[in-house]
């Protein structure tokens, strides 16, 4: 089976966006084989998680981000699904409120940490702040002082992605795996599925007329994704390059990396001593013996 | 009069702490003035943080760093009582909760980041977590990855000085001034405070056992400050080794900096266009002819 060693990028060169992959050929007899083991993986993923969150020692933080209709939030759906809800929590980041814009950037983001343990999912992320931000010169707009708002657009950017790889850097440092991951749709694929959420009334609201100003800025914004994931990957804090067009092989790629990252964070459960056995030991004997005067 | 530009450190050169003077030989004459001249600068503060505050555009971060007894608490409620508490936050950071532990050593601090226009007071800061944590060796206990707790003590230490650099660089990109500060008390001061706390019945609840045990350790939180002020220091990020054996000199200083500090940032009321002056004129007029009918 196809695996996703060759969407993985970490740094070690630069990478051109568009030599990746939308799609792989693969026959179609071989299609339920991936979704067999996708659902594997995810029955070993909720095994692991379980683990973790006894354990306690490491976090995991795993960013999606694409264009529209890329299958960011079925992706999630698909592949966490079997897992406990405790260890996982999901945030989605939009636009700005007037509070987070108050602020540094990197303020919504941090208070969506989780604790060692567990599992934060980023439904967008901090990238959209080099992203959006950078397609339409949002930054010029910001109440901040002059020294930042009229650096030059390259410096204001570059700035912004050392930020990022050093805020990963320091997560790592502290005891978090990331993973990155960029859904790659093609532009027609987008076309779509944009039209089948026009013409299917119970998708409509997940289209937006918005939609389509950003799908005609498409190179723009693919040259940002570029630019971010050059500047970001390193070893610790990979970016993966997957295919989206086939949802099935997405979410087979997807549900192989998390099982892959989490094995490789090898979590235990807590190594119970000589003296908390004896002492669970007598709790249980005090247990039994209850109601037997 | 004596200012705070010989206790200045900006990274251009290491620093010995122990060259630092824990007071200076003013005139008792002299005194007055100088309590006189803290007194305008907490006028001309206030009147700056009221600008500041209608700017919005860039927040400032004041670290107060020190040995017990060297006189935070006290520089903070003399330096900053005559300003809009709506436009200033104090935050303590005692030893971390439960919460806090279980996070990146920076979850609490990014919380406590002003909104831009505002300032934040950190009694303590993310220093600590170089300071008493590395003088008791407390991250080898800590419930994270091996590749963490077993690092050797020089390169999990540097990494922190490193990512807090980062960290302090990355506010700067982001529109926020930070103010570190250390008070500089000497030892014999110290001893001369915790009597006093101890002999009088309203100053007992500041005192406490442990503190002895702390100030047992005298040397290697010196040692501790000395790294971390020269690891952590640029231009952008400054620390001030202030004297701290004289409080009314300390508090003199104190003011100067966040006085110059704020100058320097220069906040302005915002511009009112010619078209905001029509709108208010018109509503000058609409309120004046009220009940006039």
């Amino acid at each position: 089976m196809k695996g996703y060693k060759k969407f993985y990028v970490d740094g070690s060169k630069k990478i051109d966006i568009d030599k990746f992959v939308t799609s792989e050929k693969i026959d179609k007899k071989e299609k339920e084989k991936y979704i067999a083991e996708t659902e594997k993986n995810q029955l070993k993923i909720a095994e692991l998680q379980d683990k973790l969150y006894a354990d306690g020692r490491e976090g995991l933080i795993i960013v999606l981000q694409a264009m529209d209709a890329a299958g960011k939030d079925s992706t999630v759906k698909n592949v966490m699904s079997g897992i406990n809800p405790q260890g996982v929590n999901v945030y989605s980041f939009k636009a700005p409120s007037s509070a987070e814009i108050a602020h540094d950037f990197l303020w919504r983001i941090e208070s969506c940490v989780p604790e060692r343990g567990k599992i934060s999912i980023f439904n967008r992320s901090q990238y959209e702040d080099v992203l959006v931000v950078k397609v339409h010169d949002m930054y010029k707009n910001y109440k901040m002082p002059e020294r930042c708002t009229k650096k030059k657009k390259d410096e204001f950017f570059s700035e912004r992605y050392e930020d990022i790889l050093n805020y990963e850097k320091y997560l790592y440092h502290n005891g978090y795996r990331i993973i990155k991951i960029f859904l790659n749709v093609s532009k027609d694929e987008q076309k779509k599925r944009f039209l089948e959420r026009i013409d299917r009334p119970e998708k409509n609201w997940k289209f937006s007329s918005s939609d389509i100003k950003e799908r005609a800025l498409w190179d723009e914004y693919h040259k940002a994704y570029q630019d971010a994931i050059n500047a970001t990957s390193s070893k610790n804090t990979p970016w993966y390059v997957l295919p989206a067009d086939q949802k099935w092989f997405t979410r087979y790629l997807v549900s192989e990396i998390i099982k892959d990252t989490l094995r490789d964070m090898d979590p235990k459960y807590p190594d119970v001593s000589d003296e908390q056995k004896a002492n669970l030991a007598g709790c249980k004997v005090q247990l039994e013996s209850e109601g037997k005067k």
